[in-house]
């Protein structure tokens, strides 16, 4: 039988300034990505998200990002793996602390932005994320860009490993993502996303935009909380996958 | 028998800042209270102070302060106790990770600075920490001032409360300790430092500047790593403790 | 003739996180106290609402806070003067500076938050921010609340002080605002508010909640911008205004 | 007649930690690169350091760089061009301040550590911050790295370009450093290196590690403050440069 989980970025935050629409999105995903005070969050933000999550029985997830308020963790740095460990280290404890003290439990770690892009493609990065996360707690799910660095260095180190992949990114041969700066690289039609969702999840391929049909380990689709049309979007996916006889259920619970 | 703790602030280094002496001042404490990157701190410092104290049996604390970097975390701030409660789960179970991480574990919780001093004499600051760390985890030991609010809410809470002493400041009549703006408020000489220490553990009292014999709860005494003499005063406390037959050991382990 | 200025804060957008209606606000204000990124604004909002407030001939100042971004610098903190002067200073020049590179000029400063009112009351604090600002450059204008220590600060060193009002605060009897704890300190009329700034631009004077007229300087009123209403309140206090003659022009220019 | 200007890094410790020798540095120096508070020094430090710079007769420069306060500012970050001449203009405004509050006047601007480094060998880089200069004053003087990107920006905006070398660092045939992962990178010895400053003072050449001898453009000396040995190196140079008839004063005043 076939499932998928959709998780989502939230928690993002900060202080007196809002983002996103967690509460609304909440409703309609099974796994949620908290912000971590690095990229974005703040201890308030970061414990109002985790009871909202563990109220709806959504599977709560740490989100740790680089050290870049004002960037929102989105520009790359130069940091070395031992750096990577430590703050993710850091993040991922700070989370768990409010999912153990609302009685919850921390269920997996998906790196943010920049963090998550260098080590999809930097072994050695990876491997430190996979490696922090292993060593505070095993029984951690790793959330990683379906074919990367990260599933690999997940998969070295013994934590399950879930497969990410994207409705409106498009794929290339070897099956990682079109770069955004190429023409393609943003599937515009949400018919094509949904078509693209429901051929990764029922039959672990993608079309690429070669045309070539290529292999995906599709774990959990990513879901995008705050953008026009994300929760219409979220909507159409569900109906889709239950159309289609897919579960939609937490990957990490 | 008479026992009692030293405990030292550690970690309080910053990226390329360092701060005090940690490593030599390990040889001679119990407890470590380890700066967790608001006041002081970063997750490399984190890190290694940890992995110090564990190889060398010192146990773990958690030393959160105020987010007030540039100022030490010694200025104080108007926080509401949601806002004390936040922060204090926020920094606790970053370093606990990195405890749980390297095979070891956190054993208590000392707040910093303003955060300390303030939660000292409000109930409700006080109750919103020490409600901070029994909700994270019941069975770690918390330390506060000696008969402060800190204490009283520790064991409202059904924490394990150690009241902290100190060897080189004055107390009252009530048992606070003398304010350090009035005059007499610091105790200079070393002998008579010792001889307040050998009162407090032994008798469980201290002379206050009035001259009255006042009850005081020793669990703790706090060492200054940081000092020129720092090293000499805990060579001479330790010296006086062995040859007056008190057992030198973390209280929380 | 009477006159009034209109001002507004602006710029607190921070990264990734919005705040405010600035482009919208500034067409119906005269004075822009432009956020200096310590408790919001960063290098690049600063930049864009500087060329937005010139490209207006909205009267460009600085408005710095506390260092407390993720408090919005509105909790009270215990600084010294010195260090109230040297945050002042460096936030004031980061400021001019962007006005200076657009060609522009910086016309005054009006503190933040729980600087501005910490300061308002404590004239060692309000000493320090007058004299980094009339140390930086004297051909400042200084915004205080009306009748407070800041007014008092920036008269002693020689600067224009602004008397700033507030259209939707109540007035105690000796001039001050009637604390927001208490009963009656918000006006939550539109017609009340109004009669309230007419009486203070026109006669100079505020009938305080006793009931006592009050003599109160009110040379610039303070808009909110980011609050449901805010630009009808501004639209129709413009209205109210140029029926009774007053001049709505920049008092620092 | 020839000369060269004697600069150093300074001002860079930071809230309660100290870093660097900046007193005793500033008898031996002709120019003080100060921290901005991005990467290092906070507004009481930077105070302090200009005034200590003024008292001296030191030109008193800005030293901006990448808001990275846990890494120094040594780590690259894939900062846009617009972002790197906010970051200036900000960092170069705030130190300014202090000069003026102080009686005294900003001098030059050089950039350190990653930004510096980056924008040496990006074109665009090093334009957006030599625009951010020249925009703000232009009658700052600009330090690059000779023969740099940073060099070609600053004269393209008609701002003083002065060429900044290294007594400790070795050259390759385009003039530029050796990297430091290559052998040969760092000079060892005290004498070679007093040897390569006067050749790049007073033929403008300097012995490439290939034995060819290229031209270099030698306004500004790089001392290093804060290691072992640094106080007797510059007193050295001083030496050798007196000797040798070379004036040793400041380039931009």
């Amino acid at each position: 039988m076939a499932v998928i989980d959709l998780n989502c970025d939230m928690g993002e935050s900060f202080g007196a300034w809002r983002m996103g629409n967690d509460e609304a999105v909440l409703d309609h995903v099974t796994s949620a990505n908290i912000a971590c005070g690095f990229h974005g969050g703040d201890p308030r933000t970061m414990r109002r998200t985790v009871a909202m999550a563990l109220a709806r029985g959504v599977a709560v997830g740490a989100h740790p990002g680089l050290p870049d308020l004002q960037g929102f963790g989105r520009r790359n740095m130069s940091i070395t793996p031992d750096e990577a460990y430590e703050m993710v280290v850091y993040q991922v404890g700070a989370l768990a602390a409010f999912a153990q003290a609302q009685g919850g439990r921390l269920r997996f770690v998906k790196a943010h932005g920049a963090l998550y892009n260098m080590a999809a493609r930097d072994a050695a990065l990876a491997g430190a994320i996979a490696a922090a996360v292993a060593d505070y707690d095993r029984s951690l799910a790793f959330v990683g860009l379906a074919g990367s660095e990260l599933i690999r260095a997940a998969e070295k180190r013994g934590l399950r490993a879930l497969g990410e992949v994207f409705a409106d990114r498009s794929y290339q041969d070897d099956g990682t993502l079109t770069p955004r700066s190429q023409p393609g690289a943003m599937i515009e039609s949400v018919e094509d996303s949904v078509r693209q969702v429901l051929s990764m999840v029922l039959e672990g391929r993608v079309r690429a935009v070669s045309g070539r049909e290529v292999p995906v380990q599709a774990d959990t689709l990513c879901i995008h909380g705050d953008q026009p049309g994300a929760l219409a979007f979220v909507q159409r996916i569900r109906q889709a996958l239950a159309e289609a006889g897919v579960t939609v259920r937490a990957a990490a619970a």
